[in-house]
């Protein structure tokens, strides 16, 4: 599949279908799998009535022409790739990784919102696809999460406070980010806790003295910043801060990029990005 | 007076009167002598009744014997001195501002609480003392208040956004910190606004957009860390971030010291700890 | 002149023309000035022969058509004009600045490399001409220089040591930054000291202890960073940090915008970011 | 053992003997053995002819008395207790290794510098005894090891660069730390490659880009900082940031004491702190 050559690239390059390839997210990942080695992008997909399409996928992400108009039946275009990048929604995605399952190439979903009905038809999809699905395909906060789950595991909650700090741009309307909630679910199972009756959401006035083994959240906003996550895990005359710091969004298409390229050739399934970091 | 040469030490020493020497402040202020050149014990006091009269006051502070016993009068040891460290309570700071103008030495106040009228006395008396008198006595925390002032009067406040993050153990039962409340007040008073009315304590939920203008606080609880704070501006793809990091609660009783030092043979007058580091 | 009018903004924006508009610094004034209100792009000039001559300046920038021709005549461009922006060459530079004084407009230079003949010609300019100089156009860069120079001058050299650390990129072949440089020697003044003299450059094995009043540097490099960099002023007991972090290269652009709204109707004269800042 | 109840203390809780318990690490474990729940004083020995013999171990360590004197045989203390806490020499701790398989007790390790013969020795005892031996008894900076020798395995060397940046004291006379360089051998040994050979120690003046793969490390001085180290991973748009922040050398005598609660009633064997985090 990865032979077919068009643009003249090396014949060992994994074939890339984008769907939604005139979204922001799928211009994201045009650009991506433009800058990462050993990835191409083979083919690019809208839907039916879309204004964009017929045109070229990499002048419309800013990249300038790469050979690829954008279609809108995906069915041609599984068949001639190795694998397809998916941040649709959840009926679109169901339907790909149908499409994905038949032509056995490997399906990289960030769909958010799926139902569990969504899910089992994704997990039926899997007996014959290779399906890396993660609600953040970031790796940077994939790796931290898992990072926070073993400290958390590892130290003692009566020794050890858990506190979850991030600042992000001026624009964003909620608190804390779904990052920081996402890291604070992998303390509370590093803890064994649940961690909605363990969270500790402000702090202001007379709060008392800190309760052992919550879990405690701030939030800074301001300036253009992109996503800023620290855990801090605060002891007895000593602290261990394990962060991070994402300076574009063009992390989540890395990511997706990343997982196509570690998903193909590997058996039918449904992974995760811990399976694609290795510490599943 | 700095000439008594009580220890052996060089007449060019200042001899300080600390007043309250057997409590924990006092204590942090005997050591903070023995440990800065330039200065020495002289006297040190603590009320009639007290257990502890008699005592060594450096065996009592935990660095041996200084020849200095803890006496309950203090009109003969300030008139053998050349300065009082003082952070006791109003009333005998009070008493003790008019017995450092009689004796005509310099006056360290750290004593909080102080009334109007309790100031008022404090201001007369510094018409013969020369008395340094702040709520807060780290070198730092005053420095990083002034710079902040600075930034935010500097920086438009469409352009850039103010945070406060605190951090402090796991026992403090109140938030945000009094050191966080005084650098708002900086970034207030350098923004020419009120910081009561623009202050944002806590977010969580929906918070909607950031409000341009405001001040925001954030504040984490953990461990034993004594106290940290940073000052946040942030804008258009750019942050400042002003920090100070407190590892020990004796940079009070050192920066006290710094201002005796500072104060000596300056001319009478109501000092603040902005006046000891040249940035009033 | 500023009231031409062009593109049906209001009369009140200030009209700049981006000299160098077609090269990359060019390109990101034009987009900076298109993003900051009270600004608009009033004229793009590019040498004689460059190959962008006539096409839209905005489209070049990637902001899409601002019905602004890229063309060589200066003079008639500035003639219509509030101010210019320029990041050419010394050379250049030096014409602009004749041109900029005889529209009695203002002229914001973040051109490197004069020698003190092209400075001093410059200064003759500025006598009818309202200029802004610097070698970083950062606001934020420019305050913490500030900061720096007066945290160094109010914190005694025996109590407080003074260190620099930058992070860039993994293809920044140089080490210290220019920017970490300009901050060392910040230091150095507010100590009154020479930098040359005072710089601990590397530590490796054994270093011996820290010398009282030298100013250290250390470099970090990896990723895509785009520029962090930290002062750190540490005593015994606490620390102040004073940081900048540049989350995109625009920011340069923004300054000199910035500094052409300052520099509008101000008395001809040169001046620095400093005086942007009213920290001069 | 647990239950010789000297000091009238439950019967439960862990009866630690401290070897060397008036030098400057022996007092560190008996204030930590005191402030810990769950384990006491249960002796105290120095080698013969100390002057410290028989006098009380807490008023040595500053904690008052605890009714525990120093002597200098260690057999008959052994026997009435559950652990031993040795921050010795590698003969005495290679001796007190055999006495410690004889009365069956845990035996906690940080003396460093020992031989292949000591160490051969101290194995053979582990028949018998439950040991864990360390070279850094922080529970924080194990745990920190482990996290960077995982993160290091999980992201590609080509897409994710290893900075190691330490912070130390003024007095501190070698760089980098051994800290630091146990953090770098943590990420060498996820990479699996070599630290010496990927090592890049310092950067001053013309570096050229930073080589994929390699280890860069930096070293700031100052002031009276205990240790502060950070471990960053700096990819394309993101960058992981794992720390350790130490307040007070008092962690590694925490350490110690938790790894003797840990090991008491395991099987005899040779343990390491990532055995105590349960992250072996």
């Amino acid at each position: 599949m990865s032979g077919t050559a068009t643009n003249d690239l090396p014949v060992n390059e994994m074939g890339l279908v984008v769907v939604g390839a005139a979204g922001r997210m799928g211009q994201a990942l045009i650009r991506a799998i433009h800058t990462i080695p050993g990835a191409r992008v083979a083919g690019a997909i809208e839907r039916p009535g879309s204004p964009h399409l017929g045109k070229d996928a990499g002048e419309l992400a800013g990249i300038g022409t790469i050979g690829v108009a954008i279609g809108d039946d995906p069915l041609p275009a599984f068949a001639k790739a190795d694998g397809v990048l998916d941040f649709t929604s959840p009926t679109a995605t169901v339907e790909f990784a149908g499409y994905a399952a038949q032509a056995r190439i490997a399906h990289v979903i960030g769909t958010t919102g799926c139902s569990a009905d969504d899910n089992a038809k994704i997990a039926a999809a899997a007996r014959h696809a290779t399906i890396v699905k993660s609600g953040n395909m970031s790796l940077g906060v994939n790796l931290l999460a898992v990072l926070v789950e073993q400290a958390a595991r590892a130290l003692d909650a009566d020794d050890f406070d858990i506190e979850i700090l991030e600042m992000h741009h001026r624009h964003k309307v909620d608190a804390p980010s779904g990052t920081a909630l996402l890291l604070g679910e992998a303390a509370a199972i590093g803890r064994g806790i649940d961690l909605d009756g363990n969270s500790v959401r402000s702090r202001d006035g007379h709060t008392g003295m800190r309760k052992a083994g919550s879990i405690g959240f701030a939030t800074l906003r301001g300036g253009s910043v992109v996503g800023d996550h620290s855990v801090v895990l605060a002891g007895t005359g000593e602290r261990i801060t394990l962060a991070h710091h994402a300076e574009d969004r063009a992390i989540f298409a890395r990511g997706a990029v990343k997982a196509a390229l570690w998903a193909r050739g590997r058996k039918p399934g449904l992974y995760s990005m811990r399976d694609v970091l290795g510490l599943a």
